[in-house]
């Protein structure tokens, strides 16, 4: 499967080509939707007001409510758009945002309209596509989940097994530890009454790959398959496998996880450093990683920036809707990521 | 440019084919050598004492001291080689290894002395088309440099400007402050004298590159290229760009670097915690990051495993030469990843 | 460049995202649907009498009348639809078309309804892509045009240069020869008549692509790189670059092209047998080829074949609407194919 | 599998990297070899007197007589090189060669000498590949073929089962019929008479292939597919599927397959002009193309050209060895590009 996401913050509609979905599948759309809801804007206190219903419409690739093969087109319909926000701002780049470098790249001509092609609105369809890829692969016994790891410094529990990352999707607050949750959400509105945002870390985990899959070499290891996916979701700015920068603190005596026979008959490790990756290949192990991601760059308060047209420093005052902190929207996202590096790395 | 990197540890030779050479490059073969040399084991306390005279042949691309823009294969022979430390653990997974994935993924045929293809030696021919990939950067103002960040918990200075970080390479110590350094090679003389190993990680910045290359979108965004490059290295397990995990720690108002007008016209942050890219493109300030590397795995003391052939829980003592920490030996490898991924995104 | 085409022959739209589209041009959209209308249905008495307006709408990469440099997805609308003659022959595959082995492909999940993704419907978005491609190579000062060069064995003359090609997307029937386009006419009219159909070849020139672009490797060379463009049409058996098939009928000293200084100080050939391509590479002639079509599968008449669902031997007898020739309306999609392939070996 | 191709005609050597080979294959060295004799030079009255022992040597990839999974690097070496009858000609363009246009897109960097990595000599590493290709599809009941079709006008009966082209392999001269194999070499030794040479074709075919791989889209479908592994073949300049060209001569009626259910209770044509494939996809009947490949641009008579340095005409006399035909030895050629494109086609 390779996905194309289209469309802008503020264009008519987001969507999706994704080709190379198995023919077949009963899509269930219940449960797409409830990965979109999760992601969706004006759902949360900590949340952006604007307001999206974010109900996909389906072009192609299915028939007679199954999966056809061909290409799947979905298109998520943009309404809640304040566009005029954005016209007095035109020409001033935003800290933190690709208002400069798109500039350079697209010679001025990108949409600058709520980012445009760089918003996080398109992260709707990628939820899409994510969901459908958990379909698949839930066929194969495999289950992809996560939670919010950290916030401003303050951290949920690590998650120890599938039953109790299950359980995160149906919270509000897609955190394990609900009184670090509750202290998560404080940090966050504490930033937003002080014209700030916030930073966080999301922990996500692939149970049931099978051992075998990936390999050692550019372009085949596991590590750099699920990057290539995670870094195209904004504002991640880190991904660490396993222990992750942990590592850089440990003894291999620390590191290296002994193995053992399970009853089951298969191999398994006393503990899961590696991240269920050893040399570019899956162990059998989940495979666990997090990811970091950046405060929002939108903040509503005076910053220091330059004129693109002008070619001359400048100060900007963002208004519009922001969310204080990514983080919480950004779980689904980063599962739909993981779904679709998964698929590829099986080769499906 | 794309290598596929060929050999193993105990093979005859290593080597790589580097596609897509720009044609009339001058390759400086001793400058290709200082990173070899940099790389090569059994130069310095701290490393392996397996000696390799790692001079590469090359065997096509070049003509007349001059590449033609045919595919460059170059090769490095193997000599040293103690296969017989490896015949006695042939059937036992070393924790920490690819050796059982390996086993599951190629159906026990995998080449296991050395850690065959998986084999750090791997990263010889990789620093050999780094080194070419360097010069042609070279040509275009632009520098890669990198220095060991930190060991066990010891850390250096952060790298400031091109200027600190090009004497690093001239140091049989890779560092900034060589205080800290002294610290580093006492913590892994240590874990040697205790049949242990270190981890650690390696900051890299590449000096000059153009805003505005890269794009948002999968498989063009600046941070998915140079992540799967990264984590094509052996031992890399997290991938951290400017100011990398730190920024779940951070408020927007201090992750957003101030941009302002330049005397020379240019747009200049006033920090660099994007570490040099916005929404996957460039925007002309350095582009840095931070890798983390695991410890060795390799450690002579009693390691609990399996017997892959008789499937039953095994006690392993590993004998054989081996670094107790990657690290340093790894600074011009994370260098030649750097180098080959901005020429990718240049479209080199 | 590179495209995903999406949509079915009796879905609500077919379209296109096409991503890496350069920032900046002004689409003319005039220009586009001129390519849309020659390749539309009902246009012409030899062709279906389908009528579907091809008008595209543009749902995301242009704003301001601009292309933005992000991907941009094209909608066409299907609205003369004729499922039910479809529903009567859903399990009877027919032959010289995709149904039995998508059938296998797609385990019987294929939409069946007017050939479903398999249609030539797919082209109309095919051919948007290629217009907007032509545009770009266009403010390069390149140009691609084609023409019918045979019909059930009635042969077109010779494109010899730009200016007669050009005129040939004016006329309603695209041959060089209107002679020998009238009796192309009366073939595919007394097919008709005979419930049968006919094949033909079209030829197609890039005038003023640069010397020096492609080279000789897999995946490099501009006969690879354009074939794998063109056998994306359907219909398109056979793929041939300069003298083509003839070439197997001549000496060396006729095929090789004698090669002189021009005045303008560049190199040329005497003749072209090369098709503007030697060792995978342009040398500055124009790249010229010539594509074989099949006869239109879908005739009226009985044809013997199987029945997908029972296993069994069947009756085929096919209505519906049809072309009797594929090659005329195929013209602007060959050169829409040609036009995106010139755009790959040129890097955009 | 992919593979790189490295070297030139006159380096110490040719060789290719296999990335993606199986694991646990035991290669058939002696299988292997024969192929490369099939393409070596100065077997045969009708080739080049060039003699050279192409025995391939195995850098990587195998292990104990097995292959690993690991890059596969094998090299041939060049002995035979008179690299002193190019330097005259050196700044001279030969027609028909890619002399011109590499000496643009290499800037003049490119290694001349019997044209360097244009050269048909790199045929036989890509013949080695195609080998091992064609063991990895015979375990799975897939067999390819090829014979001459034709040369300079003479043609050989059609290849109808796998039986009778299976013999081809075993002939000193590939045909099926050998009376038009004795004319066929007669033509090429009357062209060398002349200092001439003369072109032909290539029939070639895969067997076993299962019904329902390949695909519509770009990048998927079979004829895509093989056609960039073959025109990545010197001096392939058409590529015809199935009936190929002569479906420009035939009604609907004549080329569409009828289909039957066999008593083996799968589907067939009663006769397969589609050659195998049907949009994209393998229907199950036999795969089979025809590749026409011009004559040897080497031909030792005057010719008119350009002198590359001097920017002025110039005549040519071309001495060194040559074949008057390259059809007959690049028979194992076509055979490994189809094996290696049936190897994609079903994602080994």
């Amino acid at each position: 499967m390779k996905y194309s996401l289209f469309g802008e913050s503020h264009g008519p509609a987001v969507g999706i080509v994704l080709e190379g979905v198995p023919a077949g599948l009963t899509l269930d759309m219940q449960a797409i939707q409830k990965q979109l809801d999760r992601r969706a804007p004006g759902r949360h206190p900590t949340a952006t007001p604007r307001r999206e219903a974010d109900v996909p419409t389906i072009l192609s690739g299915v028939f007679q409510g199954k999966t056809t093969g061909a290409p799947l087109c979905a298109l998520i319909s943009n309404s809640d758009q304040h566009s005029q926000d954005y016209e007095a701002l035109r020409t001033l780049a935003r800290p933190g945002h690709a208002d400069y470098p798109a500039h350079v790249r697209y010679q001025g001509c990108n949409d600058y309209r709520g980012g445009g092609h760089f918003s996080g609105r398109l992260t709707a369809p990628l939820v899409f596509a994510g969901a459908v890829a958990k379909q698949i692969l839930a066929q194969r016994g495999i289950f992809v989940a996560a939670h919010i790891s950290a916030i401003y410094g303050i951290s949920d529990q690590t998650a120890e097994d599938w039953d109790s990352l299950r359980q995160v999707a149906d919270k509000p607050f897609p955190v394990l530890d609900d009184q670090a949750g509750e202290e998560m959400q404080a940090a966050i509105l504490e930033a937003r009454e002080e014209q700030d945002s916030v930073g966080g870390s999301i922990e996500c985990a692939v149970f049931g790959l099978p051992a075998g899959v990936g390999g050692p070499d550019f372009g085949q290891n596991a590590e750099g398959i699920f990057s290539q996916y995670l870094f195209a979701v904004p504002a991640v700015k880190a991904v660490a496998f396993g222990a992750g920068v942990a590592f850089a603190l440990m003894r291999g005596s620390e590191a290296n996880d002994p193995l053992y026979m399970d009853d089951d008959g298969t191999v398994k490790g006393e503990q899961n450093c590696a991240g269920g990756i050893n040399g570019g290949i899956t162990n059998g192990m989940p495979l666990t990683f997090e990811v970091t991601m950046r405060p929002t760059p939108s903040i509503p308060r005076t910053q220091f920036t330059v004129d693109l047209e002008k070619g001359e420093n400048a100060v900007l005052e963002l208004t519009g809707r922001h969310d204080p902190c990514v983080v919480p929207r950004a779980v689904p996202v980063i599962e739909a990521a993981a779904a679709l590096a998964a698929c590829q790395l099986l080769g499906i």
